[in-house]
């Protein structure tokens, strides 16, 4: 694995920055920097930080797969470059931090999925999102099942099949962002709702937001089957005896998980 | 059971209204109000009334669970808990009435579950909604069952990461409600939503609410096996009939089931 | 089969108009106008046309069922229409090419299925949609399972209870539509859109729509493992293969499939 322009990994306080820095590559996701990114969320999973910011340098916050390790490739070493896209993808899902993209540019394709895939987004008024794979030869099938996972249905498909960038305002419309401000308020918005994002018990937090995405898109009494059964065991943690106990004793609850 | 604070049900024509009364308790879901709600969701649902507006008295619509009742309590106890407050929510949901919530002020936790579970909601313009066990030490698991099914996917991870509060217009804005009015015409606009979404055959209605639940959250073609059953099925019962031979016959149905 | 007011087909480039033309009947499903259009879109569906728009002649759109089909109808003649129905929303969704509904005036009930069914939707200013079964006798519930897909939870439910007529800047905002225009401009913009919606590889288009049908309203990881595998295997596809051959070559691609 080359480690050529791997993701530079900073923390902050309880933040871990991981930043796109293949900026004359337009950020692509080839096979190494998915294992890097990969490689890069699980390690800051296993850390005691609170937030992953996901960032890029360059003119693009991410343009996807290239499609230069694409052209002319067998079909497993395609679909094994898919599944790599797809467990970073999971990977960002799975890990315990609050995981809020930092959209500064233009991201496409798999990029735009990066951005569907994060718990937040927060968008600098310039970006831009797009689904172009419908408008070429080669169809967003994998970018499309994050997207239209936060638009809605028509909206979806006019993304996949048209292929055009939509802009922040409507990304926020359209509710595949959370935040849209100018471009030089961008870290200030993040850091403001990373901020509010990442209170109270830490590990209460981490298993709200993996069983939030296991109960999701199921039929809500299988839903209800999932969070009532996480729900009643979290109850015994440490994080809700100590809330429970600081309502009562009405003081401030203090975290210690 | 205590009948302490039992919530209030009033009939006016065809309308049961159903009212908190635990004002100091700002309206929270103990285990015994959970069980007087449930039974008395169950009695109206059992007549022939055709709508039911939920509504709270006091400073907050409902703070939902008390945490009094899950501090330092064994597992099962809590579980039995929460499937009591599911049985509330599929309750809402199986009641063959339409169910407004009236939603005056905050609705926190498991009374913001409330008004997502709830068919239609009206809100008043100081309402407020929020899920706030994700900034304490235990998560809104089952809140966001219902809640998730109410607005987008990143809107829902917001609300569960951070656990502020929206106001009544973003909510409107993200389909929590249907409705925001004044304060002073909060009545005004529950009865006339309920009165436009209450005409026509009962048992039709009733019927038709019962299999929009069961059909949702499921893939389109599963869907329609339900729904196309339920539909043909339904035609050959009296409310299809008195439809089909009135718009035959050129005049007014009259409904008697 | 009566042949009487087949819907009109008409070729325009690579576009195929399949116009509703029973006006009189103000576009109603009939057995026989729902085994027309099938046929028709299913035929259109096997040339190498990439677009569809689906349109109405008259005053209305389409008004849904034919009550006069089912008043009085035994439960299996009832199903059987049901099922053909169904069929038609399955089919607009099979088809390869991109289908836009031109939706120039009220759409109700099963027409308003239609819009819900269809890829992509334009609609003019005076157009109009309901779920009116609600308010009647018979309960739109076929209807709801499109339209609950297209908009939220909350916002199906008031149109499923009451039954009232949304206006085409409401189904803009709830996204049941793509655009809303003077009467005027409805052509135009049905035109624009569709032609920004057809670029590229047919054959990787019409994969991409029927994919991206397969894998919504699934668990995210069910819909991964569809998506996945067809995006592989379509790397292998002479769409594909331009594609990335074009990129590499830094020349314009030429689709031939």
């Amino acid at each position: 694995m080359s480690s050529e322009g791997a993701p530079r990994v900073e923390r902050d306080g309880d933040t871990v920055r991981i930043t796109m820095t293949r900026a004359p590559k337009r950020n692509a996701l080839s096979r190494d920097h998915l294992e890097q990114l990969v490689t890069a969320f699980a390690e800051v999973g296993g850390t005691d930080a609170t937030g992953i910011v996901l960032a890029g340098e360059g003119p693009v916050f991410s343009a996807g797969h290239d499609l230069g390790e694409v052209g002319g490739r067998a079909l497993p070493e395609v679909r094994s470059l898919l599944q790599l896209c797809t467990e970073l993808m999971r990977t960002i899902q799975d890990v315990p931090q609050v995981v809020v993209a930092r959209v500064h540019a233009l991201a496409t394709a798999a990029g735009c999925q990066l951005v569907a895939s994060c718990d937040l987004a927060v968008a600098a008024e310039s970006a831009g999102f797009a689904a172009p794979g419908g408008k070429g030869g080669w169809f967003c099938h994998t970018p499309m099942v994050a997207i239209a996972r936060n638009v809605g249905r028509k909206r979806a498909m006019e993304m996949a099949l048209t292929g055009d960038v939509i802009d922040a305002r409507t990304a926020l419309e359209w509710g595949l962002v959370n935040r849209v401000v100018p471009d030089a308020e961008l870290d200030a918005a993040v850091a403001e709702l990373l901020g509010r994002a990442t209170r109270g018990s830490r590990t209460s937090k981490g298993l709200g937001k993996q069983t939030l995405y296991a109960q999701l898109d199921r039929p809500e009494q299988d839903a209800y089957g999932i969070a009532v059964e996480v729900m009643a065991a979290s109850s015994q943690l440490p994080g809700a005896r100590e809330w429970t106990a600081a309502f009562l004793e009405k003081r401030r609850p203090v975290w210690t998980d």
